[in-house]
C-alpha cells in the first residue's frame, strides 16, 4: 500500500462522493473490500482486487477492510497488521494513517463492526468468504448482487447513479489507464514483426502494463482467431496473411480500467479484402463516435453501427438488400453479433456485478433479438459517462454454419462472395469515449485507427 | 484447452500414477478441478488454476470437472460446453476427446457424479464454491485440507507419497518451467540498466514467461528492498548503489512450477560490502547443493547453511563467536530468518495446502525455535525429490531493532561493524535442485550464480 502525496485530493474526492450518496439515501451503508483468493494453497493467492463499490468510496485497495457511510460521514474498519507481519511484509501504513489519507472521520478495528450492521445496506462482494462475514455482520442473508432487494437495492441504485458519470478524481485515473493501454497496443504492434506466437505479442503488451505498475483490467485477448470472441488462448503461430486482434486494457492501482481493441495485419499490410472489411468496421466506429453527445440513446449507436456495417457489406456484395431492412431482420448479427459497447469505470463492464441495474435505464429490459440482446448498455447518454465503442466483423463458424441462419438468410447472404473474404476472420476496433457537455472525447485517441495509419505505424517500428 | 500430440505419453503417465495410488489405498477417490474466481464481476474472472491434486491425476486444467479413481481406473466427469458457447469461446474439445487424451476409462456428465460419492475420499479445493459441491456429492462435511481426517487423510498421505518424488512426465514439465524461469531472470538482468522502476524489471521478466505461454507460479518479488521478505510492491526507483532481488518463477500450462531468486547490483558491479555478503550467501548455497544426495536430512542442509552464514559473518566481524555455537543460539536468524527451502512441483511450495503432511516426515513437528520453525521441509531426501535451496541475508528492521534481540545478542553482534554494511539490505540466491540416485542436479544451472559471472552477464547485455 503506497499512499501518494495526492492524498488530500483523494480525501476531497471521497468526501464529495459520500455527500452525493447521502443526498440520495438516508440509511447507513457498510461496504467491504474482500479478501484475496487462494490460488493453489492459502499462502499463494491471486493478486488482491478490492470490491469496486468499496474502492469508489474508500479510494485505496485495502484488503479485509470495511467502511461505514452515514450522512456523509466515513468510518474505516480495518485491523493493523500483526507486529510479526513486519518481518515478512515490512512496515505497512497503520489504520490511522490510512484513515487520514482517505479523510475518514473515525478509524476502528474490524471487530468494532459487530453490532453496527443491523440496519445497514450493503452489496455482496465477489468473494464467498467475505459474503459470509457480510451476512454475519448484517444479521441477515445477503443475496446475489444482481438480485438485490429492499435497502440493498436502493443502495445499488444510488451507487449506480453516482458511478454512471465520472468525477475529476475518477477521470484522472481513467486517463492514466487509457494512456498506458495505448502504449501497450503500440508495443504490441511494434513486437509483431519479430513475434512467432500470439503469446509474444501479448507479452509485449502486458509488459508495458506491468512496467507502469498496473495490472490488466481483464484477461487479454491477443489472437489471430478473432472470430472466437472470448479467445483466451495465445499459442497460435502468427502467419503473414493473418490479422491479429488485440483486446487489452490496463487498470490503475486504484482499480480504474481501460479497454482497447485494435486489429492489425501481421505482415504490416492489409490484404485488399481485409482492408475493405476493416474500413467498414472503422466507418461504424467513427459514425458512432461522431454521434455521441448527451441525450443520445446508446442503443441507437448500436443500431447505427449495425446499419453502417450492413450498408458496407451490401456495397461489398456480401449482403443483399436495403441496410435498414437488413438490420430489422438482424442480418448484420451474422457478422456483428455482440453489442456496440458498455460502461467503463472501476470495472471494465462497469457495475456489471449489479446485473443490468446500471447498464439499463429503469424499466428497460434486454431485447430477445439475437445480437441486440447482448447489448450491455441501454440508456440515454449523459455528460461524464465513459463508454466503449467497439464494432466488429467476425466469421463465427457457429453462426455462419447454423442451419437456421443458412435458411433464414439464404437470399440475403451471397455465400460465394463471402468466401472471397476468408482471410477476414475477426476485426474489432474499440475506443474509450467520454461523453462531454457538448459531444465527446476519445480517451484513447493517440492510438492509430485508420488502416493507413495502422500500416504506417507497423512499418515504421 | 489445447491437447498436444504428446497425449499418448500423458495417458501413460497418468495410468502409472493411478496404479501407484491404487497400490497405496483401496477406496475410491474423487478429485475436483475447481472454478475460476470472479475478480470484480462474474464475467471477469481470475485466470483458472485447477487444483494441483486434480492436475496430478487428470493431467489437463479442465475447469469444473472431476475425476473418480478406483483400483487404477479413471472416470472423467465434465459437461460438454453449451452449444451457444461456441459463439463466444469457439469449438472446444468434447468430453470424449479429453477422455481419450488422458486415458480415461469412462467419460460422464457432472450430474452423473451424484450418488457416486458416498464412500469416496477427497481433498477440498481452494475455492469455496467447489467445496460446497464436494460436501454435497460426498454427503458429508469436508474439512480444511490442512486438517483432514479418516479416509481423506489416508488419501492425502498416499498422494503426498506419490507427489514427493517426480516421474518422467513431471520432470519434463518441471524442466520447461525451470528453463523459462532462467530466461526470465536473464531478461531481468538485461533490462536493469535501462529500468527506472522495479516494475520495469518485473515486466521484462514476466514478459518472457507470458511469451512462452506460461504464467507466474506465484506473485513475483522484484525489489530493491529485499529485506521485506514478501515484498509485492514494485514502485521503487532503482538507484545505482542498490541490489535488486528478484524471486520469479514460471508455471507451465499443465501447472508445474519453478522458483528462482537472484540478487544483482543495479549498477552492474557489487560494492565491496555487497560482494562480501553475497559470497557468504553463495557459499551457503553451494555447500547445501554439494551435500544433497538421497538420505541426507533436509533440516541438516538448513543448519549447514546457517553455519556457513554464521561463519562468514564471523569472518566479516559482524558476528562474534564459534559458528556452531552461534547457530545453536539462533544468532544466524538475525540475518537469515527463513528456511533453506521447500518442496517444488505442481505447487511452488508443493502440497502446502495439506499443511505439513507432505513437508514433514510422519511424527515430526515444526520447531519452536525462531528461524527453524519456518522450515517447510523436514524429511530425509529421496531420489526424485525436487527442492529449492535458497539461503539469504537480510537486514530486517523488525528483527534487528527488536529490543529482545538487541539484548539477547548484545555481545554477539558487532553493531558498529554491521553499520558498514548498510548497502546490503537483502540478498537471496535460490535454485531448484533435483535429488538424483547418487547426488543432485540443478535444474536452473544455466543462470549465473557466482558474483563475477553475474557482473559479467550484466555488463555484456
Amino acid at each position: 500500500m503506497v499512499i501518494h502525496n495526492s492524498s488530500s485530493s483523494l480525501a476531497e474526492t471521497l468526501l464529495h462522493r459520500r455527500q452525493r450518496l447521502a443526498s440520495l439515501i438516508n440509511f447507513p451503508v457498510i461496504l467491504w473490500s474482500g479478501y484475496s483468493n487462494p490460488r493453489n494453497f492459502p499462502a499463494n493467492a491471486f493478486p488482491f482486487r478490492a470490491s469496486s463499490h468499496f474502492l469508489y468510496f474508500a479510494g485505496l485497495p485495502l484488503p479485509n477492510a470495511a467502511i461505514r457511510l452515514e450522512s456523509g460521514k466515513l468510518e474505516l474498519f480495518m485491523d493493523n497488521p500483526e507486529p510479526s507481519s513486519a518481518l515478512w511484509h515490512g512496515e505497512m501504513p497503520k489504520r490511522e494513517e490510512i484513515a487520514a489519507a482517505i479523510g475518514a472521520d473515525v478509524a476502528r478495528t474490524m471487530s468494532e463492526l459487530k453490532h453496527r450492521g443491523r440496519d445497514a445496506a450493503s452489496i455482496p462482494v465477489q468473494n464467498y468468504r467475505t459474503t459470509l462475514i457480510q451476512s454475519q455482520i448484517l444479521q441477515r442473508e445477503i443475496s446475489s448482487p444482481s438480485h438485490l432487494e429492499g435497502l440493498d437495492q436502493e443502495l445499488a441504485k444510488a451507487i449506480a447513479t453516482l458511478r454512471l458519470t465520472h468525477d475529476t478524481g475518477a477521470l484522472i485515473e481513467l486517463r492514466k489507464a487509457a494512456a498506458v493501454s495505448v502504449e501497450a497496443h503500440k508495443a504490441g504492434m511494434s513486437a509483431t514483426p519479430k513475434a512467432k506466437l500470439e503469446a509474444a505479442v501479448r507479452a509485449a503488451m502486458e509488459g508495458v502494463i506491468i512496467a507502469h505498475n498496473m495490472t490488466t483490467s481483464y484477461n487479454s485477448i491477443v489472437t489471430v482467431h478473432g472470430e472466437v470472441l472470448h479467445n483466451e488462448a495465445y499459442h497460435h503461430p502468427l502467419q503473414p496473411g493473418d490479422l491479429l486482434l488485440a483486446d487489452v486494457g490496463a487498470e490503475t492501482p486504484m482499480g480504474w480500467a481501460a479497454d482497447i481493441t485494435r486489429t492489425w495485419p501481421v505482415s504490416g499490410k492489409f490484404s485488399p479484402t481485409q482492408r475493405d472489411v476493416y474500413d467498414i468496421v472503422l466507418a461504424a466506429h467513427d459514425a458512432c463516435i461522431a454521434t455521441i453527445s448527451p441525450g443520445v440513446e446508446y442503443q441507437d449507436l448500436h443500431l447505427l453501427a449495425a446499419t453502417v456495417i450492413a450498408e458496407g457489406l451490401v456495397n461489398l456484395g456480401i449482403l443483399q438488400g436495403n441496410p435498414e431492412d437488413l438490420v430489422d431482420m438482424d442480418a448484420h448479427t451474422l457478422f456483428f453479433p455482440h453489442g456496440i459497447g458498455h460502461l467503463l469505470g472501476l470495472d471494465v463492464h462497469d457495475m456489471e456485478d449489479l446485473g443490468d441495474l446500471a447498464g439499463y435505464e429503469a424499466g428497460r429490459k434486454r431485447s430477445d433479438r439475437f445480437g441486440l440482446g447482448y447489448l450491455r448498455l441501454n440508456r440515454p447518454l449523459k455528460s461524464g459517462m465513459l463508454v466503449t465503442i467497439e464494432p466488429g466483423f467476425y466469421q463465427v463458424p457457429a453462426i455462419l454454419n447454423d442451419a437456421n441462419n443458412r435458411e433464414k438468410y439464404q437470399n440475403i447472404v451471397n455465400w460465394e462472395r463471402l468466401s472471397q473474404f476468408a482471410d477476414v476472420r475477426g476485426i474489432r476496433i474499440e475506443d474509450d469515449v467520454l461523453v462531454t457537455d457538448d459531444s465527446s472525447e476519445v480517451l484513447t485517441l493517440e492510438l492509430p485507427t485508420q488502416a493507413n495509419a495502422v500500416e504506417d505505424f507497423l512499418n515504421s517500428h
